[in-house]
């Protein structure tokens, strides 16, 4: 299997352009020159952010296909864009690769990539080659552009305000030690595969972020990148609120919650801490309830829970059967 | 000396925002969302790059100082825009970082890319975190803004357009040998001072890169990244033409020279193909010269040679006193 480093930088460079297609009508220049050109939309902020996934910490190559690794560097940074009620414009990918990679696993990292800004309109106008001598790092920057007024941010919420988690929770968490544990994929029963795929290959909440977005029912948004506690305490330290959550009333993934019972895991704290599972937490006045049901209804299905409030004193806490207990932090790199 | 690993992420986190300050009227929201938000300026394009610095392959952490290393990261991003002809607006920076890199290394890194953005009044709006098993990786996006028809672009070149380079070549490469051989840094003269410090902390030539954007006087333009055969082969080929380079014309940088001719190293390579040297070439028709040297002339004193000449034929040759030879590529990674 030839490698990477057999092709030489131009030629890899060629099968990205390649792959990336041919630019929409808002990119008057794409991949090819020192720089991407993009048009902006009339009355609108641009939102820009930036996500890495680094081979041994945010997936493990091999154990995990170079495919979902590509869709995986470009869902993150999706996911904040949703976050931000922004739709996405462009993404940028940035590589630093092992010269021993397979040109087999390259391409495959770029179509993964590809694929999922594809499915959200969102090319790849640009990017970088480097070598390195660690572990393959992958840098994503996301463009999107949301109307001015309508973009959410963490620092609305107000004390009162009801809490908010789409989809379900623990499922990525319970989908890494799934894969931690070796089992094997093809044994697991739909549930548990889906634990696995959030981890992999998740999918970013766009559509959900710039509908309530538009509708201006949400105080405030956060993905759930770091997890349900630490998205909880960001908004209420941006918004100089507390934040109680309700144990009870988490969504915990079904698959997540029957994988911890069987191997002694806490399924609570994957729900509250594993992080990963790129839902969207938002901050909604009671009065704005109607109009954020309304909302959702249009998200094609996706399920809501209410999960907690802010409050005025500070601090996030969790209330449980045996009281209220402090909120621990997300997952942390250092 | 405590490593970052001691202080936690959010602590990193911290001192980055403390860094990179208030944000400017353009940027409604900066560090700390899921995203940064910017209010791009009427009739104008976005301008979007990105760079990688891995440590042990753009420099050497330990050898060259983190707030170089830093101030890198950032220039070569900036010396795109310049070749665009775009107005730097805001950073983003991506660092993949070692556990055990020390703080006061990572403040230093952080320091140095800060305030040559703030030198192009362009704050650090948003970035990320992550660990690595492997060397320090920094990527940056560079977002600049260009006024509709002032973008420059690599493709626009014609047969019998003049090329024009900034500056001077090969310093880049003679400082990296510089500091290759374990010279003694207090020893060196002024010029060869200078080489070391084109490879360590580059200047992005924005100013330049803005004002002969105005002038319209340029057809095409690109940084010399990987050096001048590269830069002007890529001309060519995205103009559909060749180019010839006078070998007797080129700027090479007079560090350059001495420290080849002490060495045995060939100088015209380095400033052929060295690269590092972001500088910017420029094809100018012969009949917008003078619009073009008025341009330059309010560039701060920056010198130009014409090095060249785009021609109908394919092909990229050097004109030498032996005659006409092809020309090679420039660095490449893989």
């Amino acid at each position: 299997m030839p490698s990477i480093s057999s092709l030489g930088e131009q030629a890899l460079l060629e099968r990205i352009r390649a792959r990336a297609g041919a630019p929409p009508s808002w990119i008057p220049l794409g991949i090819g020159d020192d720089a991407a050109v993009l048009a902006p939309e009339r009355g609108t902020f641009d939102v820009v952010t930036t996500d890495t996934l680094v081979d041994g910490v945010h997936v493990r190559l091999g154990r995990t296909s170079a495919r979902d690794a590509g869709h995986k560097a470009l869902a993150t940074s999706l996911s904040d864009l949703a976050a931000m009620g922004a739709a996405p414009r462009a993404a940028l990918l940035n590589l630093a690769l092992p010269p021993d990679l397979e040109v087999d696993a390259f391409d495959a990292f770029i179509d993964g990539f590809v694929a999922l800004g594809e499915r959200h309109r969102m090319p790849l106008v640009g990017g970088n080659l480097s070598a390195t001598a660690g572990p393959l790092v992958a840098a994503t920057t996301a463009i999107g552009s949301v109307a001015h007024r309508r973009v959410m941010t963490r620092s609305g919420g107000r004390p009162g305000d009801e809490l908010y988690v789409t989809g379900t929770l623990g499922a990525a968490a319970a989908g890494l030690a799934i894969l931690d544990a070796g089992a094997d994929r093809a044994a697991l029963d739909a549930e548990l595969t889906e634990c696995v795929a959030r981890h992999e290959r998740p999918e970013a909440r766009l559509r959900c972020g710039v509908i309530v977005g538009r509708s201006r029912a949400a105080h405030a948004c956060i993905d759930l990148s770091d997890g349900l506690a630490d998205g909880a305490a960001r908004i209420a330290a941006a918004s100089g609120t507390g934040a109680i959550l309700e144990a009870a009333a988490l969504p915990t993934h079904p698959g997540a919650s029957r994988w911890a019972a069987s191997t002694g895991a806490d399924a609570l704290a994957w729900a509250l801490s594993g992080g990963e599972d790129y839902e969207l937490l938002f901050a909604v006045a009671p009065r704005a309830r109607r109009a954020f049901v309304g909302a959702l209804s249009r998200c094609q299905g996706l399920p809501i829970a209410r999960v907690g409030r802010l409050t005025q004193e500070p601090g996030t806490w969790l209330r449980g059967p045996a009281g209220d207990t402090p909120l621990g932090a997300g997952f942390v790199h250092f």
